[in-house]
């Protein structure tokens, strides 16, 4: 019989594990966050295309699972180490109204997913192939995009108000992917070997990139 | 081009939407109901056991929309008519902990689906197989059971307190199929269908009796 392990190094395995665990959580609380913000919606059509969003999340999340178990990890056990990092976030960032729920994920989940990319650079091809088929794209960002930017264009209030508020939310999700660095060694390994030489520092400034980005879509400065 | 809806009459058409619509805001409420709950669970096991069952949810959603897509019918539309009617069982039962929680969904949401059952009684045969395949169990009772059962049968005082709160449930959930039949005409013409000569009482005490089952596996008195 082949082990499927075999041809890797126990330590680069344990990354993978410590990565997949990751994104694996991340995929949870992604689906924990549309599926609960979907009935906050303002029209039932609304709450189904947040509802069918987070059942696509956690469909990613099977497939995160079944190279897992090929890999002969235990996925639960490898998201159990990020319980209380992430969730955090939804915890520090209560919003007020559905376009400030809107831009949480938004905001939030885009800097996360972005943190989620970064550290599946540094995996072997394989695990980095089904790590960004986890990472793609739910539609999500077009339909907030589609939702509030009509609404920014409109109104300077709003685009005040939610600029200061994309602010609070990426402070809170970038304090969190320091934070989880610092206590996942491994997660750290991985970005120095997809980036030999570069600092957190380097990382961070990466991720304000991305989040300008999203912003920029939006109407708003970052 | 052959008419699939040509075949039957435009009052029954109507029914079979407006049942649809019932159905298909079930199971949304379901799926929402249990992706709320999942992130209290007290293990990471149990919320992802949770999570997929509402994931699950929204599958046999996708079921019903297809299903009705063909009859020419908008289930989003059909759905609106019961906004506000059954999510009102969420909102009267709010449960203190965590059995209470598990014992909300399992006893509100099973009336509420042996309501749904007794409703597609009245359907034409294909429209009814459709229905049946989205109340088919997912099994989220034996899951209730096998973590109540045992909390229940260890200790008097979970009995006495989750058999009160079942009743509570209870109440609400048969208050509410009542409401439903009030305001929907055509669903309460599907019953009449279904067992002609039946009245709503005759109706309530059959989901009592389905209620009475369901807390006989729990080992507790309706």
């Amino acid at each position: 019989m082949v082990d499927p392990t075999a041809a890797i190094p126990p330590a680069s395995r344990e990354a993978v594990l410590e990565t997949f665990g990751l994104l694996g959580y991340g995929q949870l609380l992604a689906f924990s966050r549309l599926a609960e913000d979907a009935p906050h919606a303002p029209a039932l059509a609304d709450r189904l295309v947040l509802s069918r969003m987070a059942a696509g999340e956690l469909a990613q999340l099977e497939d995160l699972q079944q190279y897992v178990n090929y890999r002969g990890g235990d996925l639960a056990a490898a998201m159990g180490h990020f319980h209380g990092v992430l969730g955090d976030l939804d915890a520090r960032t209560a919003p007020q109204d559905w376009p400030e729920r809107l831009m949480r994920m938004y905001i939030g989940y885009g800097i996360v997913a972005d943190f989620q990319r970064e550290v599946s650079a540094g995996l072997d091809e394989r695990s980095r192939t089904v790590a960004q088929g986890a990472l793609a794209t739910n539609g999500f960002d077009d339909y907030v995009v589609s939702v509030l930017r009509p609404m920014i264009d409109a109104d300077s209030r709003h685009a005040a108000r939610l600029a200061l508020w994309g602010r609070r939310v990426v402070g809170e999700a970038l304090s969190l992917a320091q934070h989880a660095l610092v206590h996942h060694r491994l997660l750290a390994d991985l970005l120095h070997a997809a980036r030999p030489g570069e600092d957190t520092a380097a990382l961070l400034a990466r991720l304000e990139r991305g989040h300008s980005l999203r912003m920029e879509r939006l109407g708003l400065a970052a």
